[in-house]
């Protein structure tokens, strides 16, 4: 290469390089979102061998909503709405389940495999190790986790694997429950300890004002976040996520991050760079 | 308890002891039938958890063709056939995949983790462990086992899980591919050199006369049952059953068994008493 | 083998696996009786190497009083009593060791090698392991066991080995001591944090009314037996059993036994079924 | 200390620490000979617990035949003899593993346990380690060595233990041979590829004309000692250590060495200083 | 970040990350020049122990002609030479030693301990692992290196240190030889099977044309380099590290480099880009 | 040996072992002294290989006083004095670092590898183990050590090596120091928790009256040496010895030891008999 090049290129090395160690064998949970599906799972996929290759311990978990819907409509199958909430009787339960583990969380591991054979699809029920309970009985099998046996995802990890979660849950009955995706990271990467937990959107990160693009925040505190949803800053859709990002750093997870997920390679950017990118919460 | 119960129960022990030593660190594969499962999955599950917690390494390898068929049918989904032979387009693949390991492979998993936390469901897609290639293009993504990599399984196995696994398969570039689980049990069972692979069916094994239940074979070897496969006595359901056991004890499995799943704890009976149940294939 | 015997031992076997998975890994005192010896020997051999086969950790402890009596009674050595007590002198010391150690000692060791070459023989004077000081200076070298020094038996263990212990203790200047069998191996159960002690005897247990056989106890605790020592209830050959069995249990030992040796295989009746037989002792 | 003292002792140490050095970890097999027995033992159990104090593993071996005699004519028991040989019967042979492991080995080994806890007594009925046939039917139970199995001393060993050996043997049967000491601590010596075997004995080592005490050896090769042998230098009853030296050196035993027990300390002069003392065989 | 810049850095990163990965646990020789020294200490120090710490096992070799020179003129030492080469006589070998392991070492060692405490400065006497013999009488203590013992650099490198080399040899009488360095690194890293030996030198790179800039090959084999050595287009100062080069990668050293050690980070922009810089020998 | 040469050889043997013992895997450090080098420095050598012979973990340290004036001398630089203690300049410093890390250190370890390729000279520089800061602005480059970083010697102890300490310090600025090699032997053996620290010197030991030989004392405590400074008891130049000693028996080491250099053999004859030699301090 000319000198001209060599100087910027040196300088992204010599900034990285310290991350990059830092990092090593250090835990991330990242949350990847139905919406950044799509053409960027590639991208993803490669993304996530990167960082398992430079030794960091990377739980994926995802959640698969608007392919839920997909199926339920294709077998004509009515949901009732309680509150504004979607009833998860037995069948529903039954197709939720069919598609997370069958289809969502397949198409993740085959594609982070095609970079390299690291994947194992995993969802609750393996080895029971996120136990859940019915958040409510008119809400059917909808639950709420009480515990994450980390032992489980501590053995994938030690031996080297990337999981991939889908987010069933069952009780000490065998009943399984569909839970919430964000919520779950979430309560993964506390129970694992996490140095990061990543959620992966189509937004830049989290605004100040909602409805203002200019107002994005790059960093920002567990306590100020929670003031931005008692004020209504923070809109619907972010509330699990968001809420999801001050429980775990209180609970010990070093950082949270809301991350653009439309931009290539934004992980290595907001792991390996000074500058970062997109929102980091902070304790 | 009396004398007279004492003698019978004694016997039963000293029989038993000895195999349950011999077989303590050593690999068995179940191939757990589509036919057999219903009401006598909760009895099988316990008998694998027995069998694990005296240190047998346990692989259970499931179909689940019936159900796949139910919901290719529930969807409206016509299925063409070529010399007798489903034809599997991407959309019957998507849904077998759904159905093996998002329904099958879950029911299995779960029961199982009611009597331990131990199982852990898994398709050949995790870490890419099972390699296929089409049997032919006309037939779509029906696919032959070209490779077995042991390493994802063996280091379950030596975390103290138990793989469940679904019978998907893929090839370099990602591709998935349904794969025939009787076959795929023998060449898992093969790949691990297992002490013993086991196929659950709904007969009590393999007769002399295929109509003659008094033609039972307690032992029979593999070159008899070629003889048997040749001269026609094994019916068309059985063949890749007991072609799969002739392969396996030529590849190094130590024993092949057909047994009746109807039975219980069948496999206790088989593997801890002199007399043994069922068939037998030895090389 | 038929349907028939099929449900039977099925039953036998679902009963026992759990039991075998518990006891993997603990550590059982038996104390085997001078006269349980004779045509039992081989019986009971083949249940101590079954035992150690499923991972237990088998300390066999051993007296030898009525062949200490025919030596001495050959040689012409007349026994002098101090209430009752038998006074062991210089030389008869030397004899009940040579009895012990020399002759009682090799054949239970030789015959459980005939079973698998497992058994070592050791007294208290190999690494000095069972100190011990004199009973009062009228009874010559009867003594009293101070302390067991548990490293010894655990290294044996630890290598794969069954220790069979003749009860001839030291103290630090190097003197011998003849110690009671029966007080030796509770003692021995307590320092090694036995799951169970075990005496095998020649009644089918312990009796509430000590001529009424239909009176055996199943289950006793500690207390009761205190009140049946103290009205008598327990006769004088018992006594020494029956205190180390509550000292035992109070120490630490999860159950301790009194089984009835001449029943074949008692040890795996006891161990390995709900039921259980003879007499447990519990804290 | 004064300069004076300075000098010669510094010179001891510094001949003799590389010798310590290099035995470190090593080998060695000490048969202790009946005739050296008596005032002596205190002396030789010193010596031995210090060898173990710098890394060296050290077997003791030792007969008895004094004692035996003793016990058979306390007890009025004949002897008759074939050829000049004892025949030992079932009633001797009794006798002579009731003396040799119940009296004569707890002897050395309470001796030994007085200055370091250490010595495990044993004969090759524990683990059935020595292997034995009979010599001749009409000698009875007089046996030869058909193998050592070297793994029960090296599991002693490795434990950290000294093991004292009494040559009783066993067959696959279980029954038990005396076998003669010198013998079977030159099997266990070449077993064991020690780096040393040594007898100690009432002589000052082997001598080219046994009756001539300047004619001592204090080195000769297996082939001289073979021809002594045959041209009858070598009395009787040094036959036996003589031809145990030559064949274990030649098995692969460093050396071989005949010492007079009755020098105090005669096994640490011989291996920690350069002249040694006594005869070395070489291969 | 803005998203312009975040395209150009990840680049930068998905292209460093494998190379990072593979050379995780490979050794690199870096032989860090006299003329090389000076500004750029501190950004090399910083190179080597980025390097380090994305695990790769790294050696530095130094020489130090120009600082020997000044100490030599400074005591007012003569130096004689024979057929154009110093002669080094035992008082030059004194201060020649004093500089490399006194001076030039120390600087470079504690440079790199302002960045991480890493770097232990070692001779070739330390452990001898530098075995010379002297080149010729007349040249007095100039020294051919004869053997590298790898163990004490695969200590040091196993316990994560950095060694940093002055090439003072010794032989077995403790007799020490200066030894020309870059041939030492060569020596160094063919021993070591290192992954790189990398020359830091005051030109981009070897040139097909010694006077032409334009004629730098980024790609050479030893072969071709042997040519250029052959038909003089390699310059004198050049000469020891071109032949180092190519005995090195013939001798099992995968990469060799010249790279110029004026370009800051030139090391992280050679291992971590595609395009790589100065001039790479392959075998 | 004759049986008379015999006795005392035995004797001294007897003594030793049981010491040999105890100093296994103990750490001593040992200050070579600048007067007792020359002639004694291959006997000294020799010790050092005999003690890491059986075990021990042996750190030497030295100083170099008057081989850094005469290099000073030949150099013409002069010395400035302030209150009597000699001014470091920059200059300075870089001369007594060349002498003792370049000459001293490098004549120790290549005369002590020649008896086993064991030592590795090392200075406070190496991995910065010994952190120090200035004295007095006066006095320049004169530091005190403030922290001994034990686990750099750890290491290479751990690797099986005989570190030697030249005692030039560095502070986190990668500035060097040169600090009193008598005080930093002892915060070395403080750190290190060694078992002895001693000092090798020119005279016998500690004299209660410095003029009068016969006043040697062969043990003396902390606190009579405390007293003896005081008073005046103990010269100029055994101080930094002494208060060293006080010092480090009071912060852990178990004995320190003022020894005479000149005496043969002096660190075995200290270490491995009763008696001892020289004068031992005590806590």
């Amino acid at each position: 290469m000319s000198v001209a090049e060599a100087g910027p290129k040196a300088d992204v090395l010599v900034e990285a390089i310290p991350y990059i160690r830092r990092f090593s064998g250090k835990t991330v949970v990242v949350k990847y979102g139905g919406n950044a599906m799509g053409d960027d799972l590639s991208t993803f996929a490669e993304d996530i061998v990167l960082l398992h290759s430079v030794g960091m311990r990377v739980v994926v978990v995802h959640g698969g909503g608007p392919q839920i819907g997909d199926l339920l409509s294709r077998l004509g199958k009515e949901t009732r709405f309680v509150d504004g909430l979607r009833v998860t009787d037995a069948e529903t339960l039954d197709i939720a389940r069919m598609v997370l583990v069958g289809k969502v969380n397949r198409e993740i591991v085959s594609t982070i495999n095609v970079h390299g054979p690291l994947a194992v699809g995993v969802s609750g029920e393996d080895c029971g190790f996120l136990h859940a309970s019915a958040r409510s009985p008119e809400l059917g099998f909808v639950g709420d986790i009480d515990l994450v046996d980390r032992r489980f995802l501590d053995q994938l990890l030690e031996s080297g694997f990337i999981p991939v979660v889908a987010t069933i849950a069952m009780d000490a009955a065998g009943q399984a429950y569909n839970v919430n995706a964000d919520t779950a990271a979430g309560a993964i990467a506390s129970a694992m300890e996490a140095e990061k937990l990543v959620y992966l959107t189509d937004i830049e990160g989290v605004r100040k004002d909602a409805a203002d693009p200019a107002s994005l925040l790059s960093t920002v505190s567990a306590d100020e976040l929670d003031g931005m949803i008692r004020d209504g800053s923070v809109t619907a859709g972010m509330i699990p996520k968001v809420a999801s990002c001050t429980g775990a750093v209180r609970a010990g997870v070093r950082h949270a991050h809301v991350l653009d997920g439309r931009i290539p390679h934004v992980l290595l950017l907001e792991f390996f760079t000074d500058a970062g990118i997109g929102t980091m919460v902070t304790p």
